[in-house]
């Protein structure tokens, strides 16, 4: 990527399905990367789909939007459109991308990718066979620090590695009077599709693929409101805890947990992981910290340095020149955002892509099977 | 503020001095604050100017500024910007504010405010007799956490205050091979005007007026090279470190230390402030997290609660609904724009103004004074 | 416990077999446990025991013991000798222990108990058929925020527990020179049962038993040194890591990691715990603090509550009458004799005690048999 | 100092007036001595003195001390007795400082060394006069990560030192009420004898002599309940808040701050020092921790790095054999009387002795003139 501020006249419409969080996360994403980011073109927000007229109308007063519908095929059969961001509850992804695929869209769609493995499949089969350019949210990969942590990894900083510890925890969960939502729905997968993917997909992206997996499943709240405020109660049947035990491909073991009633965390989406030479540990909690520790050197200065994200650390130094000033969240999903629109400008794509969605959907499946089967399941 | 999403129709030209690291931050908080926050009117990036065309462009291409000049008074007398934006080096504020005022316009100004107290009132006077609104960008006093600690502290929740600590240290002078600057002007104000605005500003926003003070200052590197790479040196004349004891209007002493040769500090802007009930710390290195202690309670639960930025902390909640997720450096300018749109919209200003920016530069003149008599002074 | 002081003319004998690490951490231990607490009789160091003449007369001065041999057999013979402290490798627990017990001596065992089930079994049957007293060594058992945890989770102050997650990990032996020693020989039960009992003891302190476990062991350092500085090899049996995924029989489930080759943590024994209204979470590494998450209260100033350690976490305050000033290691150890000085003396036993250890031994070892049959096995 | 376990036949008597707080960390400290240091002569703890009889009982009994008296003349005079410890409150220490010394004993004193100037003048050459051995109790310079912060500083391990920034903060006369005590007596000096002593002594153990002092001095409560309990009140003449601006000999500036109403902190002794190259930040709060900042080295891998205490660190070893094990509070003093007894025995002094408790108490007793005249005054 060159400079920033050399992007050309060149533009490209960008079509956003949904406006509630990521929806609104994805408009801002790709308005702050045609500022921030040199790009191949700049991206125009064209339209806005919203089953619910209001959310629509607002979503495009908000970030000015060209146009705004309630028909989200609508905005696929746009012809302005080139990036379809799909948004919208996990269930609804399958069907809502391979339109946009057939209608030659480039996509751009939400984690997790699809409600089970064979719809990621299918997903990722008609993405590689239209040949579109493809991207799935999970935006936590996008930290420079991991980019740092997965460079470090592959430059042998903490020689050969021999474990791994991974967690997504929150507690939006937590409270048993939550009520039911789409997150609870089976299509919404439970904790183990909802953080539990972006943890698999941070294990994979810094130590490769995961070839077996036993899980333990649990659903610790049995029943919840149907709807807010509600007194009637409908059976949860999707987990609230995951608990999984993994083996990679390249000869490692760690763990995975994904936990969305861990009261009293709200961003704890961590690791640690250890070598023969060092180690390191994180966590979105303070994503601008990473800790790392090296073995040998002077013993008595020996300790793990906590390393502040910097402008040594691309791309940080396009939101801010100078160390330490900290990024927050929505950076991730520019970052996200700049990078797709990058890989459709012909530059190298950095994913992850709907092929990586979907292997990240294997493991959740065979974690599911697992827990069902109380055994270590091979991952296919 | 309403909710976000019902800016009407009206729009209000921007116009920005400068395109370095502020420059930059101010273009983007503009365009942002109008997607997220619900505005009297949005901001159109009208023109941006640079007196190097190249910046101007640059500039311009990046954010999607309508126009570009060279020329920054062509900039302050274009009818179609209603704000003006400075984010020059300090000895430029002066001369641009007063022109930007007597053509009329909203005043938006890099800190610190001016280059001395006499010009800083200046500015002040000019601006409140021209009735124009005005904003000074001490962004961090927008965390949402600041908020609410000036907001606990002004309810009682830490009893009587008793005791002030507050510190901005930094490292980015620590090399003696960094290069003159404008920061190291005389008219630069050195650390004490660079960095000691910043915590000064934040005293006074948490605890009120500073009415006396001493202060050590001193240049720790005494000659720099006169340009990047070039052996001939100059003298520094400006501080380097400056330690002051105030006392507040409210009966609370303190300490405030400005420093920009902390090797190893990147962001070190933090305070601690204790009352009979209670104590709050915090630090700008972990911006999203405030250390809460109260005093009572059960005995054997006592301790400091680390308070996590959500929703609950307006308007963390217009950037992100769930909490813990982090707001970062850009999200704070942004909250500085939006708040100085609803000002000019008729809002009730947040500030700092320009009387405020005065306020804090009179703390640094007499500061100055002190340092050179050796005795404690009154701040006018 | 009365005030400290009140401890009467009676004395006990005290012999401790071993004079390493533990044999000096017991020797002290109860030499100060005498000066801090009030106990039913003094103890009075004995004799010590080593099979090297030189440790024992070097232990012998040091500590001020009456009297040393090389024979363990004549210290258990000794008839002034009532309580004796075993603190030699794990495989020699089992003989010597017996023989104690055989001489109606009080025994004090360090961790792991023994070698294997069966061994801690018949140690178990041994000490409860003679209606002696007996101690295990899982000092960290003794820390005063880990009681307080213990009784917040029983009052309920979490509400329903619904998770914990579990770790030990160190780095002593992740260098792959570091040479064999007893800890990796079969009958020292490699990390699981050295690092593994702690934190398997901890998870039992805290929520009670263990009814079922799934575990991956695995050796990372293949073969070592057969004995420092030679370059002759040996092949490693015994497990360097260990993943094991528990249910609780309370209807919980939870993790536990025990790992020795953990590249940079020294101390790393820590765990979250979780339910309904709460969080705890805690490390060794920072053995004076907890953190304490309670659900509920003023939303704006949720967190966790850093509590630091103090008097009102008994014994603390026998230590030091001041809150934040830190017990150490060695306290923790004072405190384990202590109490089973305590128990001596006729007062409730605060354990562990060797059906403890037997009882952490049985999940020891069959987690062992599920790493082997690669199946979640339940713990008898 | 040789290795652990070579103390010779030899002893030495220590008696030991008062039974408080102090009175018992020192009873403990010389008996845990005597175990794990290699001394030149083993302490005994020959007698005890308290005016209330019971509490010097009760001290007989806790620690073995062969005598107790109610008169510390008695002890002082007793010629089995070669050390005498005072721990009472500090307008005591002169007059049995000066008694002991008189009979030719060597004298361990806690801190600070006395009331005011004059009287520590007295002491240190009386002392010098007569030749003893003295001690002033200093206990947090015997942190090992102390001993290595000053050899870091001294080796340039931080380039040329450029400032300090010092805090002893802790909040136990922060409720209003709190009782009269010794310690708000005149001659308890207030908190800038009691905390601030420990700061400056600290600051001066790393950087040398204080040249000059500027201080703000301020009584938050102005009156205390007379007793524990009673409604009666009685003005409070010493100071709550001691702010201090120094400058030390070497040309280095520095703040130090010392508070006993900071609600929240119980231990924050603590400290930031800065140069050139690098710096090292410290809090008595995470007494096993050090953080440490070294310019240069990889860029994307520059910050603190969190050195834990360990073996490296003498004489953490002769405690504990594996690092990040922790020490704690008492284990500092035990290293203070092992300092005192080695230096007794002829090894090179580490102090603090009389002399360097004379020149903390002409810090002192400087900032106190400096506060009253509010002016910058030369420490004599």
């Amino acid at each position: 990527m060159v400079d920033p501020g050399s992007t050309m006249g060149a533009t490209i419409g960008v079509g956003v399905i949904g406006t509630g969080f990521m929806g609104k996360a994805h408009a801002l994403a790709y308005q702050t990367a045609a500022s921030l980011f040199s790009l191949p073109a700049r991206p125009i927000l064209e339209m806005v789909a919203d089953n619910v007229r209001a959310g629509a109308e607002r979503a495009q007063r908000s970030f000015g939007f060209r146009r705004m519908t309630e028909d989200w095929r609508e905005l696929i059969a746009d012809p302005k459109i080139a990036i379809v961001s799909i948004t919208t509850p996990t269930g609804l992804h399958h069907e809502m991308a391979l339109a946009a695929i057939a209608a030659g869209k480039h996509v751009h769609c939400e984690k997790p990718l699809a409600a089970n493995e064979a719809d990621a499949r299918g997903m990722m089969e008609a993405a590689e066979a239209a040949g579109i350019a493809t991207q799935v949210g999970f935006n936590y990969l996008k930290n420079p620090l991991l980019g740092l942590t997965r460079e470090m990894i592959s430059a042998g900083e903490l020689g050969e590695i021999t474990s791994f510890r991974g967690i997504h925890a929150e507690d939006y969960m937590a409270d048993p009077e939550m009520p039911f939502s789409w997150r609870l729905e089976p299509a919404g997968g439970g904790v183990l599709a909802d953080l539990g993917s972006h943890i698999i997909g941070l294990a994979r992206f810094l130590l490769g693929p995961i070839v077996s997996v036993f899980a333990d499943l649990e659903t610790v709240v049995k029943e919840r409101p149907v709807a807010p405020g509600q007194a009637e109660r409908r059976t949860v049947t999707v987990d609230d805890i995951a608990r999984l035990s993994v083996r990679f491909a390249r000869g490692v073991g760690g763990t995975i947990e994904a936990n969305w009633v861990a009261s009293g965390r709200s961003m704890q989406l961590g690791f640690e992981v250890y070598g023969s030479k060092g180690g390191l540990a994180f966590t979105q909690e303070r994503m601008n910290e990473l800790l790392f520790y090296r073995a040998g050197g002077t013993r008595s200065q020996r300790g793990f340095v906590r390393i502040e994200a910097g402008p040594e650390h691309p791309p940080y130094g396009l939101f801010c020149p100078a160390r330490g000033h900290q990024l927050g969240f929505n950076d991730l999903k520019t970052i996200e955002a700049a990078e797709f629109l990058a890989a459709i400008g012909g530059e190298p794509a950095k994913g992850p892509d709907f092929r990586e969605g979907w292997e990240i959907q294997k493991v959740v499946d065979a974690a599911r099977h697992s827990a069902e089967s109380r055994s270590v399941l091979p991952v296919p």
